[in-house]
């Protein structure tokens, strides 16, 4: 499986090297072919990946995870051609945050997400929200918190589910609850105000949440 | 320490219930004097509590539960006398919600919160929010979810934060997150769209959120 990584962030950093470590073949997009952190990025891991444009690793992938700024990520994915995405899995990692706030707030939130916007951009494309609600460390080793936790997932299409439920345990997790639709990405998106502000609160982001119930 | 519980519905009735079975002196209270659910709570707690209008209620109480419908809470709320709220604890255990929408979305969100907006309703009251992430059938007997889990409060004063703790402890929570200020209030009134769609998915709301942290 190839895997196309939009974003020279701090996530999009964190799920290349894992993909790469994992012996999937990655290419890491930018807005620009020639920028720096994926250039970095690439001497990380020695040479066994590719980068370039937004467009080229659309093109690339089988499976596009967009580790954009969620309140920047509509404009940002706007270089690539919608064909390019058609039939693909595009994992949406991001969480629209407006990053002026203190603190920050979310550009989109109650009555739509940016899961649900990048599915109406992308209408043939297959949208997965996931990972959003953790930080980019734990995404990729979710030991790092110990004991039981859960990840939240959604999306229209179920078999693009199955493809990013076999990814996530090839990350490691085990308990991943599947919300249903793309418009519950409303909800893990609105998961961000609390989990900040816990951050914020304990200083370290190696938390995450588990839904304790009855039975 | 007498208690004044606004609102006859589901969570209005439970937290009464409960306030009186633990020997608390109760009133509680409904937009007209001869609300027909105050005057079967009366009954089913043998008398042992009183009823009144909102205005009557803030008066009776010490502390106040604020247990009217969220959407519409400022508003029944405004036939109180802001005098007779000054220097008393107010625990907001609603949420705005839009129950006309499905799921439900909320009325105020994310650069405010109800939380916020009561403070600002009644600003010599010492409003906490407290108790508005789980059912109420939780709030008042919390070992209805097996094992660990967390309770969120937040207010702008040590003080009332601390009444409410107490109370807590009573109704049986031994984890009580103190999130900080009032508006935190917009993090834990943002739980509410996950929350909705895991009762949904589960059809049982015998469930709460734990955060589950490193050391």
């Amino acid at each position: 499986m190839k895997y196309g990584v939009l974003g020279t962030g701090m996530v999009g950093q964190a799920l290349a090297t894992k993909l790469a470590e994992l012996g999937h073949e990655v290419c890491m997009g930018a807005r620009t072919s020639d920028h720096k952190d994926a250039k970095a990025w690439l001497q990380r891991v020695k040479g066994k990946g590719k980068t370039g444009t937004f467009a080229d690793t659309a093109k690339f992938g089988d499976v596009i995870l967009n580790c954009t700024q969620g309140a920047y990520s509509v404009d940002a994915l706007r270089s690539i051609d919608a064909s390019d995405l058609a039939g693909k899995v595009l994992i949406d990692v991001a969480n629209p945050l407006d990053m002026s706030q203190k603190p920050p707030t979310l550009t989109i939130c109650n009555t739509d997400s940016l899961g649900e916007s990048l599915q109406r951009a992308f209408p043939t494309a297959k949208v997965v929200k996931a990972l959003n609600t953790v930080n980019c460390e734990v995404m990729v080793d979710p030991k790092r918190v110990p004991g039981e936790h859960d990840l939240f997932i959604c999306g229209n299409d179920d078999g693009a589910k199955d493809c990013v439920k076999a990814l996530l345990r090839e990350f490691g997790w085990h308990s991943i609850i599947d919300m249903g639709d793309i418009t519950n990405a409303r909800a893990t998106e609105q998961l961000l105000p609390i989990w900040i502000r816990l951050f914020m609160m304990f200083g370290s982001a190696d938390f995450n949440f588990k839904v304790v119930r009855a039975g």
